[in-house]
């Protein structure tokens, strides 16, 4: 059993957290929550996604976040950018890396963003030469690795396949998403094991969603095959958006945790991030999604 | 990687978890969460604890419980019993298997028992006689095995010590018990591996509480050790003792969504489970502990 030494966190919570919170929070607190995030030792943030307003409200103002941050040396403040237009916004905003996004699902692409899976990553090509052009980064997203909400069952190949367009069109490193959290630690190996086969492991990065309880078992599971890229959402924001009130993506403070008790750096601050996550949850009024946070609230009192 | 192919659960709720919860509930509401619970396919039922009712009022009635529980053939109903008084008021009650229960921390003992690690081996010791006698079945449980909430961490080969001796007096098995959740999977590989060294490992069980959301990596990484008997709590029933508010027995439902997933089997029906931990929680008008509960139930409006 070896496992990698040190873990890259990829802090998601201000993005794909806040995205799927009811209640929308101003640009200063988001600015907040970013710049808590980066002090605590997060070294990769993504800070927000340029996309239509009329499509994700929350997501408005990203442009003024990105302005208003404190940049600290070191950290990378990414962005969400579904295409050519949102890639020039989010260049303009002075944001630094861009991150695409594509399903492993056919039904799951088609009712997410309208149009089969070949022609969203054709969306991507003028934004992936544009990306050349400027030197900046593209990481890629693959949604549905490990289960659709609509088809079920997600075979490995497929994912591999997405994974592979995605890498040849320019993505530096492909985060493979268990979107619905049905994911458990053997299918996640065999998962890694098939996209392995073509893709280099140091390429490739876990994003699992707790939504059955099954983010850390899967990351262990992954560690295991040579995985050493995580996302993860501080105090867990964002719920699970196929089933309101489960939760969404795993939470960082447990992730932290986790990482910590196997002897793995993170260079994060377990307390500045648990003391991060008890300030957003406070301002949007719900419980904080972190098992970490309630036992080191509840052992406060 | 070679998993168990089956995996036995000891179901604790009735006992360890509503031991924990404040609310008390009636003798015929127990009675129904027994009967409910081996209905959904559980082979092992902790029941109740024959202890004073000065000291855990919310066990008072185990005997009128063992009365009026619907005896399914090839289910344990067991039950703790600290001594060789509640040993006979268990068997006069019927019970067909009982527990005991050492801790690895010598502060822990103190604290929780008032006594030694060997003072309360020796106190089992007309129990454990007695049930040679009788030709009843000894479970051995050691508490605090991954840390103590007064010493910190715990020396595997102090756990080792406390299980060899329990084996010795007698216990068929014994449940390494990370009673705080401060576990992670890479100690409790190596406790593990420390264990069996003198132990088989088929007479380990793995008993995990999800305080900080660790408890799924570690039956994961327990069962890559071998283990195949894990303690679970339907509805995640009992909270921490030792931080009000935070999470205790891992939940029996988020345990078998991964033992399915990993293709082991269990004989339980996770939608019967599922409705026995609803109702429950109802009755306690406290939250499913269970993210699979929280899932299914969400997923349902």
């Amino acid at each position: 059993m070896s496992l990698p030494q040190r873990v890259r966190l990829v802090e998601v919570g201000p993005r794909d957290g806040l995205q799927n919170e009811k209640l929308p929070i101003s640009v200063a607190d988001k600015v907040r929550l970013v710049d808590d995030l980066s002090a605590a030792g997060l070294s990769y943030i993504e800070v927000g996604s340029f996309v239509s307003p009329k499509w994700v409200p929350q997501m408005a103002g990203s442009a003024e976040v990105f302005a208003q941050i404190q940049r600290k040396p070191g950290v990378t403040y990414a962005a969400l950018t579904p295409n050519l237009q949102g890639f020039t916004a989010a260049l303009e905003a002075g944001v630094q890396e861009v991150a695409v996004f594509a399903a492993a699902s056919e039904s799951f692409s088609q009712k997410n963003i309208n149009c089969s899976i070949a022609e969203s990553l054709q969306r991507f090509a003028p934004l992936m030469d544009a990306a050349r052009q400027k030197g900046i980064r593209v990481r890629g997203y693959v949604s549905c690795v490990l289960g659709c909400p609509y088809e079920g069952d997600i075979a490995p190949a497929q994912v591999a396949q997405v994974a592979r367009e995605l890498l040849a069109m320019g993505c530096y490193e492909i985060s493979l998403g268990d979107t619905i959290g049905v994911g458990t630690p053997g299918k996640t190996r065999q998962l890694i094991d098939v996209v392995a086969q073509d893709i280099p492991r140091e390429r490739l990065a876990g994003h699992f969603h707790d939504t059955y309880g099954q983010a850390l078992a899967n990351i262990y599971a992954s560690l295991l095959e040579g995985v050493a890229v995580f996302d993860s959402s501080v105090a867990g924001l964002g719920g699970c958006p196929y089933a309101r009130g489960a939760s969404g993506n795993v939470a960082s403070e447990d992730v932290i945790f986790m990482l910590q008790g196997l002897g793995i750096e993170t260079g994060v601050d377990l307390e500045q991030l648990f003391a991060a996550g008890e300030h957003i949850c406070a301002l949007l009024g719900r419980q904080n999604g972190s098992r970490v946070a309630q036992a080191l609230a509840a052992a406060r009192g």
